[in-house]
């Protein structure tokens, strides 16, 4: 029906396990302008990138990425190495003509965010496209808040309050890994999942962070060094390491309008594993959404008669919610990956229509402003400072 | 890594999709002892059947069931037709010596079900192996609970609740679809929906239904025909036509343990869009659990410290719950086809290991038996009956 | 302002503890067309009466009821007793002349029940007022749901499902009290929590139960005798007891207007406290409500756009709320108690009128004759059987 | 039983409704060491005051309380007035030898507050007790969580998320009432929900706040002039009045331990009603709570085998809780005035055992101090900020 999108995925971890099966299910959940075609992963450690390869249902494995976003049969560059990296390859595939999808937090540092969205910038006028990898966007209900605050269904906004919540740093036994180490993350739980809260609340709100205020903090600064990795962390080994990222970070933010929103990004949050939750209060209602219950959307609708109002705990599968026509029949639930599989689709349309996908690298470059405007602000007591 | 186990699904609605998603996703997250190969799908419409194999990622589409199960290339038949034709497909593909998985309900009545148990049983001698497609039993979730109620986590059990709840048909112009015609369907709520709360019940209690008192119940008699069909229900046509089945059934059951449980199945629960639920009740504790909510598992130990106990809610993602190894990390969600997964996984062990996959067909035998003596049971003024 | 109404309460237990709260708190809450006087507590115990008079307010304690009664300046009775000595008392009461307030089960069997309501009704004649306390009608949440069925906002009423859930007795462990020896408390959970299942519908549907089939059953038989009593059980002495009451009762009933409504009173389902709760389910919408949440009561809105649709829980503090002028400010919660200072104004404002209260006598001998019907349908394999 | 103590109450508006409840019940529910005799009830507006009395059990009303605090009949004065006269009752009915029970907060400036708490200082030294009325710490479930975390179920505390949401104020056409004006209030949000917050943070963790970083805004700042008033709003009259307050705080402190905590205090989250909420996260476990489902506790035990761990629902009705000896059978709900009742018992037992009741006019004092704080840190673009 269409001509193939041939992908090459570079990097192999846990987001790549959720990036494959985005390309894997898409094209059999929606009907795509483009049909992808799994070619490469792409992997420093030739044996575990065929392991990961055969696995996932890629096609082939290759170990250098400089060699594969050079070759002609490749088209997209899907990008899921840990965040020092992403600059480079991001800039590069660019260059070679690829279209790119970059896994979140776009890069470690304003410099390298600003010459990949340079890059992208650049590439755009060449029909290259770009993307970077807030999938948390495209799960319907967070979606569906968009689409109704855009609607005017909770009025002009009053106030945000954001958060993303886990606690698999709680224990002080836990090891050391490379989220935990600034070199290679970038920041801790701020750039990692505060970016999240930030690009989510941006997203929601269709505004920006203007100035912030805020304090980051390192709770536990020593840890045993990894053994084993498993899941997001893994078993202890010989000897410790230092912590050299954020624990926890909470600040607050003005927005375009003016409006006031609080933000908590944390891993020590005690039985809460992968909180992000959002609430905007608006003049005319409030929505509020938790991923730990990612199904539902709470609508608060304060136009109804005063004797009904209470919040509505919308369960988006309706085939009428986003992304939801692709999938199963209303009260069957998604999942995480899901997510995954609608960024593909997105990202294959934009790219189908000529059109700029969302969330584009400036989009990502702006929440790396934000982000290190939190570091600045923590540097210099909590003032507030411009972003 | 190990010998191929190609498979041929008969039929592609709704269920097809669902299973499809277990066959690709399951190699992918687990690591099998062989290795499913996703070779036919078959349809009445080959244009039809051709697009769902294109789009769902089977190798190539076939029209005649008969000829399929015949090839020697062809390991295991999967059947997700209506429940009218699953005697006649899986007694022939057992006949023909390859490994049957079924969907639930395992057939329209009794003597069909009887049917197909009795050719299990002889293939078995074989090696040949089958299985019906309660696939809601693979819902982490509800694994647990069965896994805590066999350890004793709540001592031996006092009584269960359980129920299957949705609203499709409140809407007295819902149109017809195959699913409220006896001769297609064999029942309505009670054999759709309210046969997977039964297994349910058995599968957590460990237990089976022997008698039972209950009423079933049509409560709109006339429908609009069926224009267009979309998810499970569809468009009304032009004229209107009978529905043949019930609407609802609620019954009582007694447990091999003389246990009372109370059921309820319905499809006019209005706000209820998949809610099958269960409790069950100990001398130690209870566990509860709602695939509307399908990630946690509530859990109450009453031998914990009074002024401590209350009902914990479990976030069934950690992993070392039933399945998650396979997935993502603790906090992140799975969705309603991950039990398709689950389900292949288990089978193909099953297969792998040369032993009995569970539930069986004799499971399936006495869900059906358990659904016949309903229907006695209500036409006999709800008199108490034995299955 | 106004006459004073002269009070005696019969009794001191648990519920005598829960009228006098409603007695003392209902005159400071609301502006009655009356002012009640918490003239006499009456109990056999001369001593234990004087003390419970005093904490409770009362101005005197006596001993004797029957003269009490008779007393020209009491003008209301109100009977906190156990079931089996209700008959006797209000219909000396009633021919006394005094208006009766009665706790429910209005009786211990319907033959007694129909002396009372033949009173009741005798009494009317002159003015005389009676009213049966099943309070739980004027939790607001509950009240709230009456009045949104009788506004036609769930349409016309498809199906109900109800039950009160307590645990009290799961451990079998638990002594002996009054209230599981069926000459004194008439029935078990049956009687005691399924009546308030049994009103709830009927007071929220505004129909009534026609026939059922059920069954009830003991499933602990025998346990310790009681030693200190403490809340509703107590603590174990010496010797044990037979258990002559139902633990658990199950049954279907069928409504006025034919829609079918299920039933469960229980004792044994580990973890509930105290889970009335009932879900009525229309052709517009549903609504629900859980005694353990109560002053939430949830609305599904069926007519709202399909992509909003959900349940609203509608925290019922507001002051267009029923009965909510009386207290707090919005989302300042009431707690059980409440419902008897609610029952206090109505049943003042009802003699003030000269009108007739409710749930009248007679609404309590239909309850005991549904209690009736369903010991009968459990003595008959449950078959179905008229109230 | 034992000599009575005489108290008179200052004020009758919503909060001297809600201590009367206290006084009035709380010699029902426990048996105290000393009875509080409900003498006179104090207002400027002998009418009001007068009628005030009478609805709910005062024996007598006086209108002037200077007159009053001198009588040697009255033992205890009671103060729920608005913040800026609390300084001058309280001083010279503790210079008058009368115990003193007064409303949070404390005063409307800290150099009121000190004033307060060195009389109550000096005061102590007679045997002459003084109480600020933080009655949410006497909510049972926010009392157990107090418990816990002293005995160390949860461990040392990582972080603390502290939050007071209302929406009172969300409609920007809501009047003018004392409470929107500075020089009545003192404060807006901060100091009427903030000061709870911050005092129920202290008060769960037993650590102080000692340095805090925030901002307040006042987002609504002309609203019509108050009408009529009801509830804590009103209607609105003629003419228009500015807001002198602030509309929504938010900030950050540190705790003695280190610590952090976020706090939020808003009258614009749209639907939230009362929503005081406080998640405390341990080493060891995690507590939350929230007023809005107040008679829950909700408590993740991190020392439990990884497979069960999840937030335990306690319902806090238990005869084991704290108060609940007092009221009714497990899963009978407490409502708001409940703590009033609790109030009183406490202070009550302190008296009569000539110990120092909590809180005292010194935790007054601090939570004044914290709320300055904040208001120099505002000041001072969210600069950290010693109180």
């Amino acid at each position: 029906m269409s001509a193939p999108l041939r992908v090459a995925m570079i990097g192999h971890g846990f987001m790549g396990a959720a990036h494959s099966v985005g390309w894997r299910q898409a094209p059999a959940a929606f009907t795509l302008p483009a049909q992808p075609v799994m070619s490469t992963l792409v992997g420093r450690n030739a044996e575990a990138a065929g392991e990961a390869a055969a696995r996932w249902g890629w096609q082939e494995a290759a170990s250098d990425w400089r060699e594969v976003i050079e070759r002609d049969d490749i088209d997209i560059v899907d990008i899921v190495t840990p965040g020092d990296s992403h600059a480079e390859i991001a800039v590069a595939a660019l260059a070679a003509g690829k279209h790119v999808l970059c896994e979140k937090p776009l890069a470690n540092s304003v410099a390298e965010a600003q010459l990949m969205a340079d890059a992208a910038t650049r590439a755009a006028a060449s029909g290259i496209r770009s993307m970077v990898g807030f999938t948390y966007r495209r799960v319907p209900a967070a979606t569906l808040m968009r689409d109704m605050i855009a609607e005017g269904r909770i009025g002009s906004i009053r106030q945000v309050r954001a958060s993303y919540r886990q606690d698999w740093l709680a224990d002080a036994d836990t090891p050391m890994t490379w989220r935990l180490d600034k070199d290679r993350a970038g920041s801790g739980a701020l750039g990692d999942i505060g970016a999240h809260a930030i690009d989510m609340c941006q997203f929601v709100t269709g505004q920006s962070l203007r100035s912030v205020s805020g304090i980051v903090e390192t709770l536990v600064e020593e840890r045993p060094l990894l053994g084993e990795s498993v899941g997001l962390g893994g078993t202890a080994g010989d000897g410790r390491g230092r912590v050299t990222v954020d624990d926890v970070a909470l600040f607050s933010a003005r927005l375009d309008s003016g409006a006031l929103a609080s933000f908590e990004a944390t891993r020590f949050a005690t039985g809460r594993k992968n909180a992000l939750e959002i609430e905007v209060s608006g003049e005319r209602g409030a929505l509020h959404w938790n991923l730990e219950d990612m199904n539902a959307l709470n609508f608060y609708d304060a136009t109804k008669d005063a004797g009904e109002q209470g919040f509505t705990r919308i369960l988006v599968t309706e085939p009428q919610h986003p992304y939801l026509s692709g999938w199963w029949p209303a009260g069957h639930m998604l999942g995480y990956e899901h997510g995954f599989s609608h960024q593909v689709k997105d990202f294959v349309e934009a790219i189908a229509a000529g059109a700029q996908p969302t969330p584009s690298f400036d989009d990502g470059l702006h929440v790396q402003r934000v982000l290190d405007a939190v570091e600045r602000s923590a540097a210099d007591r909590s003032a507030w400072t411009e972003v």
